[in-house]
């Protein structure tokens, strides 16, 4: 696998409380000269990411991000919101509430509604693993790939845990043949990509490794 | 200060990503018991917690929370969502990037935006202290006065840090008169709250008063 297999599979990711306009564009500016797969950014930017970048990079946000816990009306009016603002990519959080009481419909059905305002545009679909029992992330593989989504993702990068190696492994076992793996959280070396892309990830969630393929480049 | 008056002054919160029905039921009747200001709770709970409570309970929830950087218009669709579910109070966190920006102009808008959303009902501005300086803070009592809201909050609860004493004796000293103090996170002893009282809040944001209350009642 060389850099730029690793490069095409991050969603180079940005979504501190405090992020300023100034990081976001650099943010942009790295995606674009490293080819990543999208830019993942705090909604208010986005608007003002795709008036900078065009059509040269793809943008990625999040919905019901980080606790997963707004209304299915408000996430589908966050979606659409952000789709008009120039969205390619919709990252939203599940109610983890409804999938610990056991209401699997409920989840299906809401990711079922911003799938229709997505369209064709890309939905993940964020379950935060480090909260879930084994049990409840091999429903949610189900219930990502009957509900039509496009990725399941494993983590927020806001609860106490990220991606963990052994969690792609198993949705890799559980989805469906139509819906792809995002590890995100935490990930900060090449060999860590390597290895979640090689248990069956095709996006990467993180700021870290461009950090890391720059740092290099500025040294030599 | 009686424990009453402490009671009467707590927003009794239950933010956790995972919180259950059956939680937001204990703590909907612990509120109800100790006649505390409000239960604070998430967004997909206001509705059923309405219907279960009917008026013997104020129900606050939460707007762009934690985070803060959802766009204006998610903002006000939450705000009115969230109303239009039952909700008396809406607990919104200002855009943080906007406001390290120096477009206090901006946050102003956003929170006037809301406000007109809200009308008679209580919006309480979460400025998230832990992320900002002392002029930043200064300038958002300014902002929080001038836009008419009702109350200014320390804290969402998922930062680094809660409510500062120093923080509410500041606020204290530099809001209009028409504001308001909610504290919010953090705050686990009685001794605390009467400091917190002291100072100058007139709300504070906590589940640890009542579980301490009722540790004691139940060792009676």
């Amino acid at each position: 696998m060389n850099r730029q297999d690793i490069y095409s599979k991050i969603d180079h990711t940005l979504l501190k409380q405090t992020a300023s306009w100034e990081e976001i564009q650099k943010l942009c500016d790295e995606a674009i000269a490293y080819r990543t797969a999208s830019v993942c950014i705090p909604p208010c930017y986005v608007k003002k990411a795709k008036g900078y970048t065009g059509n040269r990079m793809k943008i990625c946000t999040v919905v019901g991000f980080p606790n997963g816990y707004s209304t299915t009306a408000v996430k589908a009016f966050e979606t659409k919101d952000a789709l008009d603002n120039g969205a390619d990519e919709i990252d939203m959080v599940i109610s983890i509430g409804d999938l610990k009481a056991g209401r699997t419909d409920r989840v299906r059905e809401e990711i079922c509604a911003l799938k229709t305002v997505c369209g064709s545009r890309i939905l993940k679909v964020i379950v935060e693993t480090c909260l879930l029992t084994e049990k409840e992330k091999i429903a949610m593989c189900h219930v990502v790939s009957d509900a039509g989504a496009d990725y399941i993702k494993t983590s927020t990068g806001f609860s106490f845990a990220g991606a963990a190696f052994d969690d792609v492994a198993l949705f890799a076992r559980h989805v469906g043949p139509n819906v792809r793996i995002k590890a995100a959280g935490g990930i900060s070396s090449f060999d860590d990509a390597v290895r979640f892309i090689e248990l069956g990830a095709d996006r990467l969630g993180t700021s870290r490794i461009i950090r890391l393929a720059e740092d290099e480049r500025l040294q030599r």
